[in-house]
């Protein structure tokens, strides 16, 4: 009997980062978390324990710190990516391919009386900005996105009109809360189109569409999202999500003796609704 | 041979709740996770299982519902904290005192070009405003604070002149990254006090001297911070902190051959230091 | 212009349930952790807003209560499974695919003085038992398989003769621990073979020769894992592993005047190596 | 206005540490993470940034690594503190007292064929072992105990007679499951008294009560266990309990057209009762 290798990759995971620009006058940071995977020809490493085409984890954790360590200027992290991605592919001959996921977490710069402070930072929320690039030789696509954007409306979502059977207890709710944690990322037809103005218009969109459109579902509201952004943004071949939706339980306070409002809610991690797409052009 | 039962008590924690406000004209939100302890005459439900004078932690979590329930306008933490407390005093005669915890977890009205959005929110960091309210029917006592405010700063901050023994091997550092996910808390000499505005001009105050101070150590800072709310804020009897050192590892990259410019660092969640203090009036 | 939509689907995660069998002598439990994702005609959902054929996903997870409620002994996960996943597409028209991950905790019966108590018990390790179940009308994969089951060994790993570049600084290492959450999942090429004892010779199997291997990288103890699960087990058509490397850092003692003896080592999350591979048949 | 520093403290949390013994025929290993806490005379650290008196958090966390690399044995981890202790109130005249807490994960040697594998271990649960120690130069007291120790009854519990107000919605429930994560804290008489075989039997006489015990509440439990621990070691001055109520709420099937058995659950995280005494002597 012989096995073989159907697919294989390795590489370093969580890799973590803060990088300090003190050229200006005020100091700029930048706070990534990066995932790196090689693919290539790495048989005789998991057939013979033979290492000579083995590059270590550790030395592509190293290659983060000293590529990024090259630019004294904060570089988009489409950019950062780019360049890492490059790098593997043009300084080993054994990688055939290269796979990138790059967060980056946000800082707010501390302002006090309205005067910016030149150095000192407060962390944003969970939010982070994503970028997948998947890169070999000839082609490479890259993927901008968002992750752990947690949204809530207070008004225009519905659900009603679905299928009820024996084990349905759910009532229908024409007024509900609707609140997610929006995970998004969107394919840019040429890599170059990627700039910081481009994904802060496309993440205003998904804010915007989530916050007007009148729901009748998760569904709906992706879609309603998807379509926008494919709509406004030409140079956006399609784009994904994973739409968990955090139920906001709502407490009927009339058991209570207490006027119901439909103000009192519980929100809850689990179960949770897991809602999944692609939207693409025709 | 006898025992006893030295001290006890027993509560209801992480009951969450979101609360809208619907009667403006805009939405407004309120995000709360409260711990909730209760100290009193509870020696038969431990030692013959008699539950007569117990209220169950169920009843806690609906009290807070209900209670929340009762006001169709927000409440500013302290002042809901405070109603709970007073109804479990004043509806228990079995209870003695009453210890609770409230985290508000901060979420941003969406805005599109200048407008708000009337009904939707984006959430906010892992930043919590804090209560935490110690009372019986005599005495109150309440703490307002923060919990998890991660703030950096990447200068103004040294680490020299400490020991030395056969066990150091961190170097001097006279110009470091400080970073700490600040937990501090402060005693109001009257809960009366307690408003919004008095919080938002402590939590500045402590980032502005955060940002501000020359640092010779995490303690040092910690100090300088506290002495400044106790000078600005009679109304503050003492102020505690809980300041972790998130330690960014500074990477030197001149061993890979490019140019070492202190600004490339890895930031550490494990081991980390932890400096903990109370500043009080002489 | 025109969109539409590439893939879809949704459903209920992190459905959670214990289960008792009260029928023999001993109590029986179970413990399940359950993802539910439906594909099927769902079109006017996301454009129009029509919920029409939308089965809720609150009644997914009432679904699961109920089929696991409909019997009183336990049923292996796999099992299980099988009857939720011919539930959906028997009674859901609408429905073309149906996809769950099913994680089972482990809990350890108490035993005292060799006698086992008849309903207590303590919760295992982290370690999950998974079933994984993509079923069409026409069509079932199921893949076994366990996540989260944390090894070490302290001899028998060495990692040398890899490629050195100027981004270089790992040592290599003749004799270093090696330690994993092993992700395995397996796929029979029978739904019908999977059982409780099958399930426990493959698992027996990995840790064998996990321990037993001569490793000279994760690669080359993961491909002798998956070669030694396919000769054995006929029944397996295939392996995937996802195998995190927990890196174990040596502490160099002897700077501390100590001797030393490759004996102390820092446990570290983060960044992680990360090795995955499929071994199949030729 | 002047202030004044009321306590202070500082120190390394999270060291986590594997330390190997490759002594005997078989290797042993042990999983520590321990937190350490100086008080002393830091006056001038926080008020003038003066750090002569400061022994950094580095030093610390190197000096946990040279003590425990000194010995080529596994130690009891109420040792391994205690020697730890010592060390740093002998070398540091500035210091007054150490605190010290250390948690040991389980790790279970691997075993094939009834033989024990001579190097290969499989993490435990999240049961941890702890220890506790506050030592000054004239004082020590050690109080061991063990955190996260998951455990679930199927019958023999239940929760009745209770108050019953407005806001009460809970039945009363004779047949229940009961389920907590233990933790549980006890001092000895005397630091020498700790043992291995000590610790087991007191973490024996804990689950053997829990499982054995006709519970009308969690706090009748805990004082049952509580008690008995006093009654049979002497040694024990003490015993601290903080025990979550793991709440597994009942499923009624009968909903769905299922025959109701009282078997399907659903655990909860939360919110969850928190129920915590201290048992003594008399």
């Amino acid at each position: 009997m012989s096995v073989r290798i159907a697919r294989n990759s390795y590489g370093k995971s969580r890799v973590r980062l803060i990088k300090v620009a003190r050229g200006g006058l005020q100091h700029e940071i930048q706070n990534l978390t990066i995932n790196i995977a090689l693919e290539g020809d790495f048989e005789e490493i998991h057939t013979t324990g033979d290492n000579r085409l083995c590059l270590p984890t550790d030395t592509m954790k190293n290659t983060v710190y000293a590529l990024a360590g090259e630019t004294s200027e904060i570089e988009q992290p489409e950019v950062f990516g780019r360049r890492l991605a490059d790098h593997f592919l043009k300084n080993n001959p054994q990688v055939s391919a290269v796979r990138l996921q790059i967060a980056e977490a946000a800082w707010t710069r501390m302002c006090f009386d309205d005067a910016d402070h030149p150095h000192s930072f407060v962390k944003g929320s969970d939010e982070k900005r994503t970028v997948a690039i998947n890169a070999t030789r000839g082609l490479m696509t890259l993927d901008a996105g968002v992750e752990d954007l947690v949204v809530l409306k207070t008004s225009g979502s519905a659900f009603t009109g679905y299928i009820k059977d024996g084990f349905t207890t759910l009532p229908e709710a024409t007024d509900r809360i609707l609140s997610s944690a929006v995970k998004a990322s969107w394919r840019y037809d040429d890599p170059d189109t990627a700039t910081y103005d481009l994904f802060h218009s496309i993440r205003k969109t998904i804010l915007e569409i989530f916050a007007g459109h009148d729901s009748e579902s998760v569904q709906h509201t992706l879609y309603a999202i998807g379509k926008t952004v494919l709509e406004r943004f030409p140079v956006v071949e399609e784009i994904s999500f994973s739409l968990p939706n955090i139920h906001c339980v709502p407490v009927d306070v009339s058991r209570f003796g207490v006027e119901d409002r439909n103000c009192i809610f519980v929100p809850t991690d689990e179960p949770h609704g897991l809602i999944e797409a692609t939207i693409t052009r025709q």
